[in-house]
């Protein structure tokens, strides 16, 4: 999985079947050192992550393994919104610092 | 999925069965800013996607998902016309903004 | 699925048994201006494209969608012999074109 | 397979119900010639793995193929503890020499 | 498929059940000209490829076809010993020729 964080959304009304009901976020992908790559993917949301958010990206047949998703036409899903990331003890991230600081 | 624009098509009668009845679009990868990446697809259109419009992706499996996709060779397919894309609540795009600018 | 030239051939008699019977062609990555890029594919051939010829390749497990290739471990297949590309109205190639100046 | 170095943990609480019980490492991908790259995975880890180590990374659809993994939303998986990379019989790296030198 | 040279050999004792009785080879990858690129694969070895032998790489779900990989988390296998590589009617490589040399 890659570490993102949640920048916007995206909005399609003319679609195949399949997307129908799926709610996608913009997420641009985060290095190893916790900043921003100019890199970014549509993914499926499922669990309500928020803008700012850092959360999980699983890409691949992977986006469509949570009971539900079988059928969507899915490539990249949030499948969790990130509390910690520790790189050798140290604290790369941490979700609550994060919003403390907002 | 990623975010592309519709550029061309493309035409090929000499091909494996399993290809037959798809039509074939070339799209432009654009970044996180809006802008044109020097990298494309030839994806598969079932939803009359047309030039210049901004689409969605999906790559891999997700691509023969839909009903009636599933035996054909895709490894790319238009799942969606975007209307807009927000990030941080600014506009990076919107379909009915770019159609007035014609 | 990315446009490609074929530009020769790979041979390999000491292969698994699954590979049996695939003929091998090197193809070379077009980019969207027309250009060789410095990346290939060696891709599964099954509608004889010759070389010099434009093609479309599909990946991953596209590649095993047509009937009897199931079973075959190909990661990449020639699956059309392109005719035309053409971008926002202008070729960008032509079958036909290419071969009259030859 | 890609070699990489486990450098530390993410932790997810809220996210969708496959990935319960998963533990999750940040591993970064290491070139072939044993230095880091700026390249990094979040794998699930089933045997293990402690920070420093050597590790092989499986990616796509293999990350599932262990038992008990087919149901999560998993798209890289830690399959193993490196013991030794050999490069034209000199010792690239040996979990033994690299643990006598901590 | 990629075209890589043998480089060297990967040992895992400790790993996944699945992973047991993988022969793991160091592949590097082998570029249009034929020449080596930064970028390596460790792959499952089913043939008995030796150092500096040319061989053919299977990625993704294609590296688990061959009867008897299906359930090995493999993504990445060496399907084939490369005999020869022509490029317009030229050799790029001749394993009769490279082992003349040797």
């Amino acid at each position: 999985m890659q570490i993102a964080q949640v920048r916007g959304t995206v909005v399609s009304t003319h679609k195949v079947p399949s997307m129908r009901g799926i709610k996608l976020l913009l997420v641009q992908y985060i290095d190893e050192e916790g900043q921003l790559l100019p890199k970014y993917e549509v993914a499926g949301d499922l669990i309500g992550a928020g803008v700012s958010e850092w959360v999980l990206i699983s890409r691949g047949s992977a986006a469509r393994i949570e009971v539900g998703q079988e059928s969507k036409p899915l490539d990249a899903t949030v499948v969790g919104i990130i509390d910690t990331v520790n790189v050798e003890r140290n604290a790369l991230y941490s979700k609550k610092e994060a919003e403390r600081l907002l």
